[in-house]
């Protein structure tokens, strides 16, 4: 094969109180990356085309994600990667994380490597260490995985993908507020330690957003959706999330969060939501503090391998 | 109706991460109590009988929880109550909270009060306060709702019974070997602070714990059944612990924990798993450091009012 194609989806991690464990695929955007072999000799092996920014590739995760894959599978060939960039970057919707992943997906199949979904994540990851200087897993494992992840551990990679009720889909509000190096400031404001009461209050989110996701109770999620660790630190960079997560819940999303590092916010909605009502009003009030937004609608979507 | 009865099951809190949160009732042991309205005026308004230890109703779970519930009711008859105590004492396995929970399920009976579980629970930690120093609702709302449960709320209560996997069901050690005072020390043993590395790691095993258990797949729940944070604290008091896990595990165990603040330790087992392997070889470990033990095969029980 000459050319070969993958797809991978946007995710939103951390998922209120799952901080670098817990993270989502959703279809709201993807990345399409075509890697073809070269009939030119390329200068360290990757050329990157199309809507890739940047388009210097050890400065993309895209291109990072390929090095490391080459590199370790001793592939001396030179690749094209053609980019049709669609998750938004900078909004924390797993970007860089979906760009990566797309790159290690094309390139295996390009070569018929076989690799695993672990290896896969692994290699993506390159990528996300260069964006947020943190080695972090989440966003590839959903890209990679599709579906609701656990990222059990980095080092080894494993991930759990687990089953999540047909019920909930899901509303991304955008807001059109970037904050130039976001990744790192976010990180840079996780406290480095944590009261064990806010422990026991955090691990009861866990416990309640991970059995309320699974078994479709939305009260549990409700109650499960939120976090006093990391979220909280991260709060003050977004001023509107409280007024946001609050028009979501009036309006009966069965939970809100701030997606990844932000500044998206997610809601997870069911039957009983009223999305027209988020639409309307969180558009509004953001537009009253004059901030634009887009908002989309979205399901669970595949991995890399299922599309 | 002059008397009525109410049986109340032992508990396993904490279930490794889930220290104040998680709890599971287990039809390992039983406590039953029989309350009655006295034709004589009982000063205070509340007489033990049987096997309570200490008879004194305001150094007794069973009696403290009784007089919550009959002042806040505003009952003036005087009440007998019976007690046949089945869940051993000091052991980590819910005693105190098993005699509350059966006390007040068996007055509300006696009155048919209609007691929401909520408030059962309520009445029921009035006992836990007094022997802990501390207010915490697992083992209650493990007896009183049945099953696994979350504690979601102490103020108010609010509690969730989430069905589980039929796969498991439970093996506890129970080990001759009790600390004086051992539910006050075990919290002083609880640390004030973590790290936002050991959140991380306890968060994710929640989230495995959780998912294991619900969705019966046994390599989560050997996954999550893990403690960085009180568990490792603990484990000082109870130097056999980590040996005996190690024996669950080898046999196969899907998991194993400290039951509540020890000393018992209690394994979630499956068909997979080496049961008779681990009774003789805890039992026989455990003797061989010259400590007696009781090993004792249970299920998932219900809760106060199934019975």
């Amino acid at each position: 094969m000459e050319s070969a194609e993958a797809i991978a989806y946007s995710s939103t991690a951390n998922l209120g109180p799952g901080f670098d464990i817990l993270a989502i695929a959703h279809n709201a955007f993807h990345d399409r990356i075509t890697a073809s072999i070269s009939d030119t000799n390329i200068e360290g092996g990757i050329r990157l085309h199309g809507m890739a920014e940047p388009l210097d590739p050890l400065r993309n995760t895209a291109g990072l994600a390929a090095y490391r894959l080459l590199k370790e599978m001793d592939i001396r060939d030179s690749i094209d990667l053609h980019i049709m960039k669609g998750v938004p970057a900078g909004y924390g919707l797993g970007s860089s994380g979906a760009s990566a992943a797309a790159s290690v997906a094309a390139i295996d199949r390009l070569f018929n490597l076989g690799l695993s979904p672990e290896k896969k994540v692994e290699f993506s990851m390159a990528g996300e260490v260069a964006s947020s200087g943190t080695p972090h897993a989440d966003n590839v494992a959903a890209s990679i995985y599709g579906g609701f992840v656990v990222v059990e551990s980095i080092s080894p990679i494993k991930v759990r993908r687990i089953r999540i009720s047909e019920e909930f889909s899901f509303i991304t509000i955008i807001p059109d507020f970037r904050i130039h190096d976001k990744t790192r400031i976010a990180r840079r404001l996780v406290p480095q330690a944590v009261s064990i009461q806010k422990y026991v209050e955090n691990a009861r989110y866990i416990a309640e957003l991970t059995s309320g996701l699974i078994t479709g109770d939305r009260e549990l999620v409700r109650s499960g959706m939120n976090d006093a660790i990391v979220e909280e630190a991260r709060k003050p960079l977004f001023p509107f999330y409280d007024a946001v997560k609050r028009i979501m819940i009036r309006n009966n999303a069965a939970g809100a969060c701030l997606s990844g590092a932000g500044p998206s916010i997610m809601g997870v909605v069911d039957r009983d939501t009223n999305v027209r009502g988020i639409r309307k009003e969180a558009a509004e009030y953001l537009k009253s503090i004059g901030i634009e937004s887009n908002i989309v609608i979205s399901n669970l979507a595949g991995g890399t391998s299922s599309d």
